[in-house]
């Protein structure tokens, strides 16, 4: 029997030409150099080298060590280049040019796809909000009082977002321990995960400028899983009355493919009905819907501990996008924000163990132990996929995150 | 008379041979050519063109538009260059090479020196933090149980750090008007300042590695005063529970001269008295004394309205850039992180409007009109000095900028 040639997917193979993902790669043969690479089922399409073999006038764009000149390069090349490949991979024509440039991806390492210029976590989930107020400030109401009126964020660390793989070193940090009269300080004992989407900026803005809710497909070029690691012990005692900062920068991990905004068209959806009516510059009533259809899990050491539903989401991107901006602030090429923790209704549905063992007082059941926080050695994965056109699925980039002790 | 040289400056000059601040500049006739200069007087060296004339091995690493490659290369290179600046601009032997490449300030254009990778605020002044806590929570602890146990700081907007004299355009944002039942919108109705010093990180690290106190200088390479404009009204409506965001992430000016750590030995004293025994990790009681005697200005078109002590700091630059790594977190070259606003004891010893005029309840009286917060058309200057060697005084570059209406 001849060998298949990966031109020949599978009949609804989830990188099929419809998701068509970003990334960078090296191959073993070459470690140090550093490619645009396109996921095209269990294979890596050499991006430039294709683009050359095929004399299309992306080439250089495409020969690149990092995504940033193709995020900057705006809308319509995206669309252009997106359409070159699509007819690469599929025009039989193409086939002896194409089949050389694709490289099984068991030879290949993943990088970090962009530089992140800043990165902005929001807080969008009001299952999520509603959850971890009670836990934090049983006291209080569950949301503060702007909740529903802004979509509340800050700025994290860009300089500690890393691709998926990277080892998750246990982080060292202050804790109050209740009843304590001083802080202690040591590893982390409430070591988290937050499972959320990401949104990555392509085209920039000018510094005064506001970016509306219609402008967002003109500016974010495409979407990433995201783990926003969280120290709870270190993030509880230091958030207040600035917020978290030593609790979440040690490390953020991202995809390591870059999902095309135009790939997850048949997975918009209208987001929860509002509470509230908007300001202006946040009402979506009139815009295409700004839900997306993405369907999370979340794996502990293999086992499936929730499935978050990213169409839960209080507050679509575009609302994130509009309210980041309507201060002026600029926008440049690379700039990575990220929804907050995806959680829905269900218990079975969160997104961190905070909320999943309410705090440690009901620990997961897995095969090999119970657990409230992270342990040493244990591995996170997180997986999604939406709806594609035609019945088909688009499979996001997975997120794996294994825990290194501290050092 | 003949015209006195550059090179012959008064005794006592602030920005004479003991201070040499980087910055970088465009001159009139070629204004797309970027280049590192260094203050000398009132001119601008041309540090790539004096390096060349005399053959020095750093000419290549000061032919750059960016200080950010002369921040990489360390502290060993950073003493040397400085060395050869001094010597350049002060051995007779010199003076015909050097001459040519001193450019008169009033025909440069000065640009932002230096790519900022993360930006961090820190909230060091017990006493700054104590007014404002009364001021926006009167109804608890001035400051929060966490204040003295490390220093308190949160990420902020990497893309929005300008240079001195960019004009800050008035932000629009959200604020929820006292007895209101829903927020409005608009420009901002508090438009404040806060005088703060910003550390720029020379020498990167590696994630998971920790900077120890001691490690202060090997790590940062100098200092700017910086301006965090922050519009009080959106602040206080979206700050809980998160933090700051689009209140203060409009804009941030730092100065256009970055000052060598070298050239603040002189002015290197103890911090304040701890009220509380410091983990190790921030325990400073036997590394040489962290705290800077910088004096600093606050003037509002040109009326001096504050003088905050920066000596007065409970929380010193080293153990802030401790705290920031402790957890892991890496840091990269043109990281760059602020004090918080420096306020000391005293009413005109407050670095920002928001205390100077107890969040309004008092305001200044200025020849042209009482104010509050900022007005249209106001400009703010900061200015600084600290204690040199033998008595001399080393200016830091100042931080201007004007208010430009809402758009």
């Amino acid at each position: 029997m001849p060998q298949q040639s990966p031109l020949d997917l599978p009949e609804g193979d989830p990188f099929g030409p419809h998701n068509l993902p970003y990334g960078v790669f090296s191959t073993v043969e070459d470690p140090g150099r550093r490619r645009i690479g396109v996921r095209f089922g269990d294979h890596v399409l050499d991006a430039a080298g294709a683009a050359r073999a095929l004399g299309s006038a992306h080439a250089e764009l495409l020969d690149q060590p990092l995504l940033n000149p193709l995020l900057a390069a705006g809308r319509p090349v995206w669309t252009a280049v997106r359409a070159e490949l699509r007819d690469w991979l599929t025009a039989p024509a193409h086939r002896a040019a194409v089949e050389p440039h694709l490289i099984p991806l068991s030879g290949v390492e993943l990088h970090l796809p962009f530089e992140v210029a800043d990165y902005v976590d929001f807080y969008a989930s009001e299952h999520h909000a509603t959850n971890v107020g009670r836990i934090f400030r049983p006291e209080g109401e569950a949301l503060t009082p702007n909740w529903k009126h802004l979509p509340i964020g800050y700025h994290g660390r860009a300089g500690t977002v890393v691709v998926s793989g990277t080892p998750v070193i246990r982080p060292l940090g202050q804790r109050m321990p209740a009843g304590a009269q001083a802080p202690e300080f040591g590893p982390s004992r409430r070591l988290d995960i937050e499972a959320e989407v990401g949104f990555v900026v392509g085209t920039p803005s000018a510094l005064g400028d506001r970016v509306p809710l219609e402008a967002f497909r003109e500016h974010v070029f495409g979407v990433t899983l995201l783990n926003d690691w969280s120290a709870r012990d270190i993030q509880s005692w230091e958030y207040r009355p600035l917020g978290p900062f030593l609790g979440k920068s040690f490390a953020t991990s991202v995809s390591a493919w870059v999902t095309p905004l135009d790939a997850l068209d048949a997975a918009r959806t209208e987001p929860p009905a509002r509470d509230f009516a908007l300001l202006d510059y946040l009402d979506d009533s009139a815009v295409e819907p700004g839900g997306l259809d993405i369907r999370i899990e979340v794996a502990v050491n293999g086992h499936v501990v929730a499935r978050p539903p990213f169409s839960a989401m209080y507050w679509t991107a575009a609302q994130q996008l509009a309210h980041m901006t309507v201060n002026g602030a600029s926008l440049r090429t690379g700039d990575l924000f990220a929804s907050g923790t995806v959680s829905g209704p269900e218990p079975e549905q969160r997104g961190c163990l905070l909320e999943l063992t309410w705090s440690g007082r009901d620990p997961l059941e897995l095969p090999e132990g119970k657990r409230t926080f992270l342990e040493d050695g244990d591995e996170v994965v997180l997986t999604a996929w939406a709806p594609g056109p035609d019945g088909s699925r688009v499979t996001l980039g997975e997120v794996a995150g294994r825990i290194a002790p501290a050092v």
